[in-house]
């Protein structure tokens, strides 16, 4: 028995539950059968090198369970297998725990979710909207089963409208999804194999890193600059690793705000069409921009139409209805359908036809201009407040749109580490572990400003300036006072 | 040319990119031919109620794409589609094509689609249930980012129903899914790997055998009597097989509509406990009994608290609106909502208040009330019609609830061959081919009855009748007219 037992100090669970739970584990496969007696405490203790009270109080849990009978003077026995209809063993089924996506406290000051102001969403003219819809004789079959692809009307006017700015031509199709997470979901089912590389942006929206490392794919993170992911390093990555696949966002990417200059697009499609990669255009902020020239997209420029673009009503509308599309050439866009069938069969109906009343009549325009004036004026606080609040030392990215601002504290200072401390005096935010795909950034935080008043913004930022220019000042003292190497 | 041009002032895009992105889509799509003259600018400026710089400004993007060549005192020719450079090998890249889901035409009397009568939506009492719920404080809350586990006022009602049905004990949790579909797609992406066995029900809805197929375990089919899975073949693979799962669905299962009877739940669970198999219980259609005793689920006989049990709005409300759920042990529902977050963030938020909103405000007993009244008369007409109409040879269940009827035609008789006779006629089902796991049934096809009008229903089974009975004589006259055997 001793031979099948590994116990781990640094496993995280108490030795004495390791140890019952592989006792229990060799009694339920039979493999320590009914009736056979376990070494005395003393003498297990001695060759697994424990304490003999940590044996003894496995023994014991395996008495309460009744698989071990302790008779006087003779030693524990094994009693049989559990009686009580045993419970399946459903961590052990379900492999690994799961990572814990991060949950920010009930703070004052969040600028930890990349979302809209609540306080913006028209209540009223969103009743209008399903009042229109549901007089219509449309209604019950909106309420019925719909298409994988999407609800017909929906799908036609997003393509009209794809048509008319130059996204979607002759042979491309529309599939809508149950947002843009949907999106990457099916399209990583069905381009990213376990045999696959895959280039991302680095830092990167945790959504699309997490489906990867799911989907067994290799990862490689291309890192970004002012003018977005590094053409050099994209050519680079190339070169080497032959990927399959790129996952882009060009507009006001997440977490670092920064968008793709025109000239990266350019040398990003010549480089990708000649590497024969499959582009994905993560477009879920491009009708966010507050400021600066609106630039073309990827699917726009791209000569051969292959790329395939994603887009949501979640960040220009509202993201707790579901609907998001995918223009992509017809072969994609079925398969996506496919696949979409067997995920849920198909994106929720009423909203679809909601939203498509919601742009029809003018409401989603005004109220996209609503959100465009909302968010300069919060994009302005939230710069003005890093420039007037962060440390010197600290860099932050400029956006000229959607939801989020990066922040780079200096070297030692790890933003994970003074979360907690954030957390106390109020505010809240994502340190850069969440965001790493290759290159973990100690100093990396996301501010997403869009959810919060400029007044909040403000206090929030000036906070959180307080506490990192206090341990810069730490560190800078701490240096001083260190004492000089000796002479020799 | 100018018929095919749409202009929309008030899209946000400016008109000459309008009009250059239309003019390109002709030329791509080669409804504008290469050669072809297109009409001067001041002209179409006329005709489309344009400025004439704008449509010069549209030309010099055509040019300068090389679609357009302008010849000097001539005016502006095609010069062909652009030089495309070549796309990506979708088809190579996506590997084998998709099964194409079956696509019932637009008969007159279809049998092809599990779904609920559109006639019995209550559009005027889910109308005031949505004004009920947008007059509350909550509803920018609902048009806001959701949790992947639910609405939580949603989940607890679910979750306190269940407490009280019996189906949730203390160590349960509920997760809200996007239906059932999407609660099988996350339960598989959990628990089912290539390594594995899974059992089900021969034949089975293709939702769930299209989904494990792709996971690439390995699938065993169980058949079905009159009391549902036969429990000797589930011991039996159980000996042999060593599954991990079994998916089972004890209520007018799809697409037989058997039930298992209560000695086989018992017998099941019994089973599956002694072998540590997950069971999996896919109760969408529970609520649709029309006839007999309601039996217990699994989830509530099963001793160990370990069932997890798949319910959904989607059969007994609207299927438009995807919402289901999943009650299961805990650490299963951690690892559900955990899925489910990476695979589309949360369900569509609206629907899930209006659903709770619908159940809580009485209305949704009294819809289900009459979907059962409905559910009944149908049922019978469907019975009453195969009686009378189906060739003597056929066999057909008895369904008490639900939606499905399974057909047995005698051999050789191929309910997929008669398929198209039926469909000339104004008839469709679906034939045995798409539920089969390990065991196709040439002459089994399903009667998807719920959605259909009594008189459609005869008239439906009596047209199939016709053509199956037309069958069985062809065959017999066949037979009988084959050459004796010589005498030896």
């Amino acid at each position: 028995m001793v031979e099948r037992i590994h116990l781990d100090p640094r496993a995280g669970i108490p030795l004495y539950r390791q140890l019952y739970g592989q006792i229990k584990a060799l009694i339920d496969s039979d493999e320590l059968g009914r009736g056979e007696r376990l070494p005395p405490t003393r003498e297990l203790a001695g060759l697994l090198g424990l304490n003999r009270t940590t044996v003894s109080a496995a023994y014991e849990l395996l008495e309460a369970d009744g698989l071990v009978e302790g008779q006087v003077g003779r030693g524990s026995f094994v009693s049989g297998r559990q009686a009580k209809p045993s419970g399946l063993a459903w961590n052990e089924l379900l492999g690994g725990a799961a990572e814990v996506p991060p949950v920010s406290p009930d703070s004052a000051i969040s600028f930890a979710t990349s979302r809209p102001a609540e306080s913006l969403f028209p209540v009223e003219e969103f009743a209008r909207t399903f009042d229109e819809v549901m007089r219509g004789a449309g209604a019950p079959a909106i309420l019925q089963l719909g298409s994988p692809a999407g609800y017909a009307p929906l799908r036609r006017y997003l393509l009209e409208e794809a048509r008319r700015e130059g996204t979607a031509r002759a042979g491309d199709d529309v599939v809508v999804t149950s947002g843009c997470q949907q999106a990457l979901d099916l399209l990583l089912r069905l381009f990213a194999t376990p045999e696959d590389t895959v280039l991302l942006e680095d830092p990167v929206y945790p959504g699309v890193r997490t489906l990867l490392e799911r989907s067994g794919a290799k990862l490689v993170g291309l890192p970004l600059g002012p003018g977005g992911l590094l053409i050099d390093a994209f050519e680079r990555a190339l070169a080497r690793q032959a990927p399959k696949l790129l996952i882009v966002t060009p507009n006001f990417q997440n977490p670092t705000g920064v968008t793709l200059s025109l000239a990266s697009r350019r040398a990003l499609l010549k480089l990708a069409r000649q590497a024969g990669v499959v582009v994905v255009e993560n477009d879920i902020y491009g009708g966010l921009r507050y400021t600066g020239e609106r630039l073309p997209a990827l699917k726009e420029l791209d000569e051969t139409g292959d790329v395939i673009l994603l887009r949501s009503f979640s960040k220009i509308a509202f993201p707790g209805l579901r609907v998001g599309w995918v223009t992509a050439p017809r072969a994609v866009a079925e398969r996506l359908a496919d696949a979409k069938q067997w995920a849920d069969l198909h994106t929720d109906q009423l909203s679809q036809a909601l939203l498509l009343r919601f742009a029809e009549s003018g409401r989603l325009e005004a109220h996209h201009q609503r959100v465009l004036a909302s968010g300069r004026e919060r994009l302005a606080a939230v710069l003005d407040a890093c420039r007037r609040c962060l440390p010197r030392e600290a860099a932050y990215t400029r956006p000229e749109g959607g939801m989020n601002l990066w922040v780079r504290l200096p070297e030692p200072l790890d933003a994970g580490e003074l979360l907690p401390r954030a957390e106390r005096e109020g505010v809240t935010y994502l340190p850069g572990k969440y965001f790493a795909v290759s290159r973990p950034e100690t100093g990396g935080l996301r501010l997403s400003f869009a959810g919060l008043d400029p007044g909040l913004i403000r206090k929030g930022v000036g906070i959180l300036g307080a506490i990192f220019s206090a341990e810069c000042e730490r560190v800078r003292l701490a240096r001083r006072s260190d004492p000089a190497p000796a002479m020799v």
